[in-house]
């Protein structure tokens, strides 16, 4: 939705094409050499932050609803979105909770109407994705005020449910560490075992065996290493690593189990 | 629904009660003694074998939704069901696939509306759960002719997506393995590290290290030893061991690495 037009059409006949009462909202990890942060939305109409999310069409699957809705909010796009819960529990969606009614008019001319297409109980389902914090450069949408990384640790208070859904995806995401391989939108195309083994430390929240995970990939074939290190110093010259894409898109399909 | 009158009411006036679009779809998967299991229920008015699975009510959480289902469906209750995916393809839940309107008119009497608050895309919410196929009988409730386990290797064509449902949900099972403590319901209260091992390889679908899992599972507290030994022969008594009910419950909720 890019204009006023767009977002009254949304609210009176929306129903022709998007699903009733089923949405999708994102969470996108960020990560750059260490740190982990989460990309929020301000909606203009809504009052406190939330995940970029919106309403999913008929003619779409519940995969392309996600990119295409967090492509729209936030500019992102070519993530590897994975599903990981949906939700809803009775009241979750209120939107009485965040949604600012007056400042929704003062800004757009448009009256409410109370009984409307997107009235009642809403579920939504949760994708999660991790992307590079430094090539992923958020843009606000034409709804929204600001679009911004925010680190894991010191986040917002979040509208509706959404707490509990990055909660969620943080966990699932865990999870997923140990299942698929990930790095390769995250890490220089050569790195380091240092780097990957900061990399899992940081997506996992907690130190880490210190080779576990790199041997493991080692072992797997995800990774291997080149005829080529890294000159830092004197007597520090760390070997270079590179993933063998074969394994790495097989992998993601199929699953693995690391560690 | 236990009478024609109330399935009549559910066609006509559903809405009131149920949210329109939205079901839940459960695999469960049955244990015992090395055999693994899928419970499958015949819809009178549907041609093919599906998922037990039914509409969720505007007042219940999803997780409700999928005990209530369950137990109408097929007589089962207390079982220990997780959300694994939700499945929304356009088109997933056409009725014309697998629905026998005619046979619906012979049974029922009742002449389908075209345009109903059931037309429309259809998401469904899929969970699973592992129950012991001895101590659960399973029940056919008044909709389907029939209710049986039938064996993962050899499962009839199936309605709908739910052939994806059921590979999808044997995928999350088999990570979940690693995550989450199992085997109080599938196992005696006594029982040997050989058990153990079956279980883990019945349900993981592969051979596996022969001490891995139940070696992680005494260091982890989930399991532990007993003074005791069954005594099946001159040579042979292995020992008994237990689950540790607090750690297990606490490892349920928050998770843990297994091998």
């Amino acid at each position: 939705m890019e204009s006023l037009a767009e977002i009254q059409e949304f609210f009176d006949k929306g129903y022709v094409h998007y699903r009733p009462n089923l949405t999708v909202d994102c969470a996108i990890f960020g990560y750059h050499e260490g740190e982990l942060k989460l990309l929020l939305v301000k909606n203009k109409m809504i009052t406190k932050w939330c995940l970029p999310g919106g309403f999913v069409q008929k003619v779409e699957s519940l995969d392309e609803a996600a990119a295409r809705i967090t492509l729209w909010r936030t500019g992102i796009g070519n993530l590897f979105l994975k599903q990981f819960k949906t939700f809803g529990n009775p009241g979750r969606n209120n939107p009485r909770d965040a949604f600012d009614e007056e400042r929704f008019y003062q800004l757009t001319g448009i009256e409410l109407k109370k009984d409307t297409w997107l009235t009642g109980e809403r579920v939504s389902v949760g994708f999660y994705a991790i992307t590079d914090i430094v090539t992923a450069q958020p843009t606000a949408d034409f709804v929204s005020s600001e679009c911004a990384w925010f680190s894991i640790d010191d986040l917002p208070e979040l509208g509706f449910d959404h707490s509990e859904m990055v909660r969620d995806a943080l966990f699932a995401m865990r999870i997923d560490l140990y299942h698929f391989p990930i790095g390769k939108n995250l890490l220089q195309p050569k790195f380091t075992l240092k780097e990957v083994k900061l990399l899992y430390e940081v997506l996992s929240g907690k130190k880490l065996n210190p080779t576990n995970f790199p041997n493991k990939l080692i072992s797997l074939g995800i990774i291997s290493r080149l005829d080529e290190k890294r000159n830092i110093g004197a007597h520090r010259s760390p070997t270079y690593y590179q993933f063998n894409d074969e394994v790495y898109e097989k992998a993601l399909i199929e699953g693995l189990v690391l560690v």
